[in-house]
């Protein structure tokens, strides 16, 4: 009586191993990992010297098409595990078949993007079908994932199905492009990365208070006086060639113009329309409620000139010409009541009885329609509604129209958001900022002139630590959720890569491979078919994919040494055992 | 009576805040800070068409020579700041004329690295004089950093003075190529930075449990079983290579081959000489004073083995032969007992009496003669006489042959090596080890599955968090020692970084600037004239410094937004106040 359960146990412990070994060892390694993948016989064939890849017409599948057959062609993939694959030498793939439900779909938020790839035994052609082209590439970059070997002798597996929709719609990468400057291809170099994880929305955190880069045609001094430099500008080409390049990779290119708050750069044009500009950002022996910013760089919009509006409206506008994009990110965040208080109109709207919160309404209630009215969804961050000191009243903010996104306190302001019936997209800075953990870039700072190198068990960095790829991988963006009427306004979340440390020298780096582990966590999730969180078994896959990715031209940093790659299994933190299983 | 004290103290305010005005304001940024310079005038003057650098003929000399006279006519460096020099026309500057005091004193520890750097009124001539090669390296280096203008009107401070000997004779970058493998490439990449830097020995940690990549001309099947590929190896004529380079750089090349633990390589091609290698590193259920290695990636040299003997003997004749320098670094660090206990051999030994030490002992009495018979001083980390377990007596380490390198317990433990009458090379991994605050590389991390992202607060990184530059600025190596007789035991320090999570991707953002400010700190110290450190002065130069190190080709990562730069003070900590420096 007592044996069995042991027996019984034990039986579970060997499938599970024996499946985790046949999940490790597979030659295989599609990141992120589809929905459903079925490949009972792992045996493989080869691609004819004539293989094409066939589809319908479309400017931006097209393009997708030819990028995948060079690189098809092209990246020499050499998997670590190739023995226990036949390779079946009767025929050979010449084709891939594209079939696309409705080519006219556009790439908006919840659009399709699920797609059915099989390749049959005894038959020349694979099959790709999908509803929307975006879905298409998708199946694309899959096909790519694949396929190893050295051209000509290009191997695929073969009696293989995948079927593979994502858990997600909205799975996004934030940049911040103020703080410091990237290039233009550093931001394509970025999308393309983006698309080879499946990954679908670049947030262009593009101006904030250190710069304005962006080069307006009605308001063309914000970025001439307000930019680091002529060379450190994005023209109306270079967006129009980003989104381009989004569109061809699957990506939709999301703009944020943050206002009012994070907006010194614009004062370099209009001194006028902007509080506290140029000011010590935290005026020494003041409190920390009485800081003018939340960091070095001050500024803020002033709700109470009516020229602010003037300049705000010209901005959206012309944002909105240059950004195809429906959804429209107004920033909102960090309103900070020390900066609009050196304001003198303001300090008497005060006095009179008015509150700093009735600026944020005045403020919101008179540039949310210029957005509106431009068919955009407005994303605002959560601060409009959820911070303790100047918020607006919902009613200000149209449940249709608006979208929160949450940075502070976890699943909590998820939770908070929902209640309150607002979709959200969630970038919590407890898992998800990858520029955390670097220690802080303030000057002069004595906390590090103390015993033990100083800045406290953080180092000084305001979200330490910094975030792992397991801690990214294992966080579930609707916890706490209680239905699916909850999760369901969940739209997705996106990684954050705020600039006061980062520039193009560690842009890779720092996005890659953390950025995804995220992708998989949001496309088919971080747990198995028995709803285990599956990090341990997505280790091996996640170190191969980053050294693939390193070849296919992105810097994504190392996460162990290779010998942990060798020794699959042996740099766990402790040895897999039957009862963690059970 | 009371007045007085305090308009003093606004003097002394107002003198500083001109001091810090006039350093920030000037268009001289010498990286690090030479030890005293005068240029009272703040003109310049150009260099005439035909410049040329006037030097004794010298193997190494000549070729930095020509290496500076190529980077001053190719770098074309804007400073920031120009308006407040007068550029004198009149004349101009036709040669620098270089003498030695003595060409043949070798690149060895404790040789004379200062210089002399004259760029007198009125002259076609500047001066730069040295006792040795290796100081008018570092007056070269100083030449083209005090440079600018885009050629041919490349322009040089006049009237200027810069007498400059380094505080400490031993300032080094450790990296570690075992984990993970760099190329040659990056290892010259490397010293060539260091050399910008002033920075003077490379210590190389080649081998180590995860790789064995040197090819030993008497041991070949070390790496040729041992490495991770025959593509990722360094032969004889790389080293030699390497070496060369660092001669012509300043750049002392120091080897570590690390035994008897962190062997764990040297079992692919000797299984009998190793214990323990290929075990999981800690056993389930054990605890942690049970290990067999304290990371994975086990096994140690058995010393009860007289093969070991043979083939570290062997290696170590070859690794001599092949590095020139006088120092031979030998490990000696994390020897653990499990790892020597799961082997039969010494568990009779422990049974009948003997202790771990004893094995140490046997091991280290044993084969510090073989490096010393090469004419070497040995390096040993710490553990050899510290360690709580597994240690030697000190009559096994003759003073005037072994240095110890320090990284537990920052000044605590420099104390006790200096107390013990060591010399000592401080890396004191609180302060000065580059890797930390990373989070953890171990998969199937449970710690990463909670709630706030998981890691506690340093994120699972055992010697979190992450080192910033102001934390390694600020360290002191001689804290705590009492005299001149203490202090002189302190040879110098070593910034390291390990590889568990770096590779060639990461290998310059990690190093730069941190290691700069490390080079700072141990050329001319952290403190200003009056003695107080001088971090917040240091900022705007280091920021200044990592951009032109950007230009010259090493991708050191952004300390601040450019914003900072652009506005010097603004993103202090705190505003500079007078009761701050008194």
């Amino acid at each position: 009586m007592f044996t069995f359960p042991k027996l019984h146990l034990l039986l579970i412990f060997f499938i599970s191993l024996l499946s985790s070994f046949l999940s490790t060892a597979s030659p295989i390694n599609i990141w992120p990992k589809p929905r459903f993948l079925s490949w009972p016989q792992h045996k493989a064939i080869t691609l004819s010297p004539d293989f094409t890849i066939i589809s319908p017409q479309h400017q931006y599948l097209t393009a997708s098409v030819t990028r995948y057959h060079n690189l098809i062609h092209s990246e020499n993939y050499s998997p670590l595990i190739t023995s226990s694959i036949k390779l079946i030498k009767r025929y050979t793939l010449s084709k891939l078949v594209v079939t696309i439900t409705d080519l006219s779909l556009p790439l908006h938020h919840g659009v399709n993007e699920s797609y059915t790839l099989s390749i049959p035994f005894k038959s020349s052609s694979a099959h790709l079908s999908a509803h929307s082209v975006w879905g298409a590439m998708h199946g694309l970059e899959t096909f790519s994932q694949i396929t190893w070997g050295k051209a000509p002798e290009l191997c695929v597996p073969v009696g293989i199905y995948i079927q593979d929709p994502p858990l997600f719609g909205h799975r996004g990468v934030l940049l911040d492009t103020s703080r410091n400057y990237y290039g233009v291809e550093d931001i394509t170099r970025t999308i393309k990365a983006m698309s080879a994880n499946k990954l679908n929305v670049f947030h262009w955190h593009i101006t904030d208070s250190h710069s304005f880069p962006l080069v307006l045609p009605s308001e063309p001094s914000l970025a001439a006086k307000g930019s680091y430099g002529p060379d450190m500008v994005y023209t109306p080409e270079d967006v129009s060639m980003i989104v381009q390049f989004g569109l061809e990779h699957g990506v939709r290119v999301l703009p944020e113009i943050d206002t009012p708050g994070h907006t010194g750069s614009w004062g370099e044009a209009y001194p006028d329309i902007v509080t506290c500009a140029n000011m010590f950002w935290w005026p020494a022996g003041k409190s920390w409620d009485e800081r003018l910013a939340s960091e070095p760089g001050t500024g803020q919009l002033n709700p109470l000139n009516p020229k602010t509006y003037e300049v705000v409206k010209n901005v959206i506008q012309d944002v909105a010409k240059l950004f195809p994009e429906p959804f429209f990110h107004g920033g909102g965040d960090e309103v900070i009541p020390g900066c609009w208080k050196t304001d003198p109109a303001i300090t008497s709207f005060l006095s009179s009885g008015g509150t700093l919160s009735q600026l944020l309404e005045k403020y919101i209630n008179s540039t949310l329609p210029y957005i509106v009215s431009q068919n955009r969804t407005v994303v605002y961050w959560e601060d409009v509604l959820l911070d303790a000191q100047i918020k607006v009243e919902s009613s200000f903010l149209p449940k249709d129209h608006t979208i929160l996104q949450t940075w502070n306190n976890g699943p909590v302001n998820t939770k908070r958001i929902v209640a309150a019936g607002y979709r959200v997209i969630v970038s919590s800075s407890e898992y998800y900022y990858l520029d955390c953990g670097h220690g802080g870039f303030l000057g002069n700072d004595s906390q590090y002139d103390q015993q033990g190198g100083g800045g406290g068990s953080g180092g000084g960095s305001w979200c330490a630590p910094f975030k792992t790829w397991q801690t990214i991988y294992n966080y579930d963006i609707t916890d706490g959720l209680v239905d699916e009427e909850e999760r369901k306004l969940v739209l997705g979340g996106e990684v954050a890569l705020w600039s006061e440390q980062a520039d193009p020298t560690v842009l890779d780096s720092r996005l890659w491979p953390r950025a995804s582990a995220f992708a998989e966590s949001l496309w088919s999730g971080n747990r198995d078919e028995r709803g285990v969180k599956r990090c341990g078994e997505a280790l091996d896959r996640l170190h191969r994919w980053r050294y693939r990715m390193v070849k296919r031209g992105i810097g994504a940093e190392p996460i162990q040494p290779l010998w942990c790659l060798r020794n699959p299994g042996m740099c766990n933190a402790a040895v897999h055992s039957a009862s963690e299983d059970l």
